[in-house]
């Protein structure tokens, strides 16, 4: 993995009637996000949920990967009729859809010879020229096709096998958080914080979120730079701020 | 509430830094799309997560509002610097943006006039014309301009205000859905399924999806349709082969 200071940002499109029709929570969002910016200092910039439909797919993939450095797709890569992301991919992309001869050599070892269906079969289809993403949970990998990355959308197994899109990925500067939780009212503090926000623009974004724990309403204060110098000075002018009103802190 | 048998569509819009960073979970996606397809018989058929930026927000406003019948916005009505929601969807539509007097009236009331102070006035301005959604919950009401629906992020919140947004919908046809849950592997079914799909494709829309229960691994067959008299047949027919496969129910 190469690093850069540029902020590199990514998209991610999830794929799947499932999630959009609500029978499925989507957990892929921000354990993907998370992780692309703790290692890899990588943004997540914009989301999509999509149907399992080839039009759409084709139309968000070319769409997402002319706008953002990299693409994570989750799901729609198994092996039953509603699996069509690797073929809407290869269309995206004018490629070829057939078999990836390691995937289809990984996939014969792990099920064995007499129970590699049709179906099975299907898993080592991929647009021609994608590289693999290896997966220990359940052998069937994911790849990447250009800027591209394909993944399942089981969160269990997508998650097993993250770590092996690190090769492909180029990294950016990390950006770090800091929350302040308070027991106070957004209203209370809102001017002061607009003020302060406006101040240390350039360097760092200061988000503010209601919460209620225990009966109690609060809100946390986020504040995020890649500098952490910046953060540390944010820090200290809320904490300022915190003490002149007497707000009582939750947790720093 | 006018019902129409034809198949109404609609996008969400999540406006948060929050949750594309990873830092907080959505929870509305799965709340609002299985709300409006119960109660409204309307289909969500894209979401989009994007930043609180004022440029990203008017883009896919504008761009979500042209596409579908309706748009729901959740989050960026609250009273801090970075709730930019209100205003940006004013500027979308070309629209002032200022206090609608019946939402200053009702936030008044709530908070008392000598705590009535600007962050919760903040709270009262919107895109001139918009019509209220009432929240129960703290009193800060929605608002629907044009045919986009905005809300607040707080799921508790927004979950208070859903049954307010009725009168303004229009009903579509509801989509039926019914699982079926097997003790079976996806590629065990996956080429008669395929099959079934593809005969009655014009009605019923047919999702598999693995899952993993008390240590064992299922397949959930998802039927959906307008029909219920064609779910009923696709039932049949499902059942039928898992009869055949000698497959394990585990929940119909």
């Amino acid at each position: 993995m190469t690093k850069t200071t540029k902020k590199i940002k990514a998209a991610i499109l999830i794929i799947g009637n499932e999630v959009l029709s609500g029978r499925t929570q989507d957990l892929n969002v921000s354990f993907i996000s998370s992780w692309l910016n703790t290692n890899c200092g990588i943004s997540v910039e914009e989301v999509r949920i999509i149907p399992d439909a080839e039009k759409k797919i084709i139309f968000n993939v070319l769409d997402l990967s002319k706008k953002f450095k990299y693409v994570f797709t989750t799901g729609g890569i198994g092996p039953t009729h509603d699996d069509i992301t690797a073929l809407s991919i290869s269309k995206a992309f004018k490629v070829r859809y057939g078999f990836n001869t390691e995937a289809y050599s990984i996939l014969e070892q792990y099920y064995g010879e007499s129970n590699f269906n049709d179906g099975r079969k299907k898993m080592a289809k991929m647009p021609r020229g994608s590289k693999l993403i290896y997966n220990p949970a359940s052998a069937a990998p994911g790849f990447i096709t250009k800027n591209v990355i394909t993944l399942p959308g089981v969160p269990s197994i997508l998650n097993s096998m993250i770590e092996n899109c690190k090769k492909y990925l180029i990294k950016g500067s990390k950006v770090h958080s800091q929350t302040l939780s308070l027991y106070t009212v957004e209203s209370n503090i809102s001017k002061k914080l607009g003020l302060i926000q406006n101040k240390y623009k350039k360097f760092v974004e200061i988000g503010s979120y209601p919460f209620f724990r225990l009966g109690k309403i609060g809100v946390s204060v986020v504040s995020r730079s890649t500098s952490l110098e910046k953060l540390k000075q944010v820090n200290k002018v809320l904490l300022n701020l915190v003490k002149t009103k007497k707000i009582q802190i939750l947790k720093i």
